[in-house]
């Protein structure tokens, strides 16, 4: 059996984000895991999410960035609260993303994003992620992940 | 005829953007005009472009952030040079994107982006964005937008 990823833990009625969620049959399913203290995600690219011709567009990594951080976050809050994934994680939402493009990211390879938590607190978690494409950090982003309000579920 | 978008006056070879290339059939084509001295984009979310169901996809945000910015960037690179859009546009690449998500953006209603311009040199514009669905600003963004390096189209 395949290692579930953070984002297959989420609730189902929390599960179809266009970045991540297993529901979304459009979207990336974006896949996050522990790799050591690190958590890691990869994705390939279709040949249209294309920038200027060859490179990877910023909003498909600013998108990553983004799922691969509040994913981080959730696993990372479970874990502080000495709970297990399978006991249903704690689904953080983004309250601020921020991208530094460090060099145009081709396109083609498949990218690795690697996520380090800089911040964990009860409700709020900071996430540092690069991302990288054939060895080379292409960006920087942070995300700042908040706890899910309460009553956002309709 | 139609008014013109920035991006539509964007040389053919960099017109691939998914954010708002005019030649990319699968994104988003973003288009961008001026309104007074700010600039305005619309878009309407595909019911796909969720986060938690009933609200939109942050990364969807960012990704609309990023490509009115550079679009303004763009036409207020042009038009501090003297020059008008129809003579070419200098084509701009983000070199980082923030957004700060103040409230869930419901699914559905169509989205505005505003743009100002708040710094503007040769080659480097920082472009401050406030989206707002139904008159309600949503998230605000910020984008630093750098002249395409010389050789980035192959």
């Amino acid at each position: 059996m395949a290692k579930k990823a953070f984002q297959d833990y989420y609730a189902e009625d929390v599960s179809h984000c266009y970045g991540c969620g297993r529901f979304n049959e459009h979207g990336h399913q974006l896949k996050s895991y522990w790799d050591g203290e690190e958590t890691v995600a990869h994705f390939t690219p279709k040949p249209y999410h294309t920038a200027i011709p060859g490179y990877v567009y910023g909003g498909l990594i600013a998108s990553l960035v983004d799922c691969h951080g509040t994913g981080t976050a959730s696993a990372a809050a479970t874990r502080a609260q000495g709970k297990k994934m399978e006991d249903g994680p704690l689904r953080f939402v983004t309250a601020s993303l921020k991208v530094d493009y460090l060099r145009p990211t081709p396109l083609g390879p498949e990218l690795e994003l690697r996520g380090k938590v800089t911040e964990l607190k009860e409700r709020k978690v900071v996430v540092q992620i690069t991302l990288y494409a054939e060895g080379q950090a292409c960006a920087k982003g942070e995300v700042v992940a908040v706890v899910m309000p309460e009553g956002m579920v309709r």
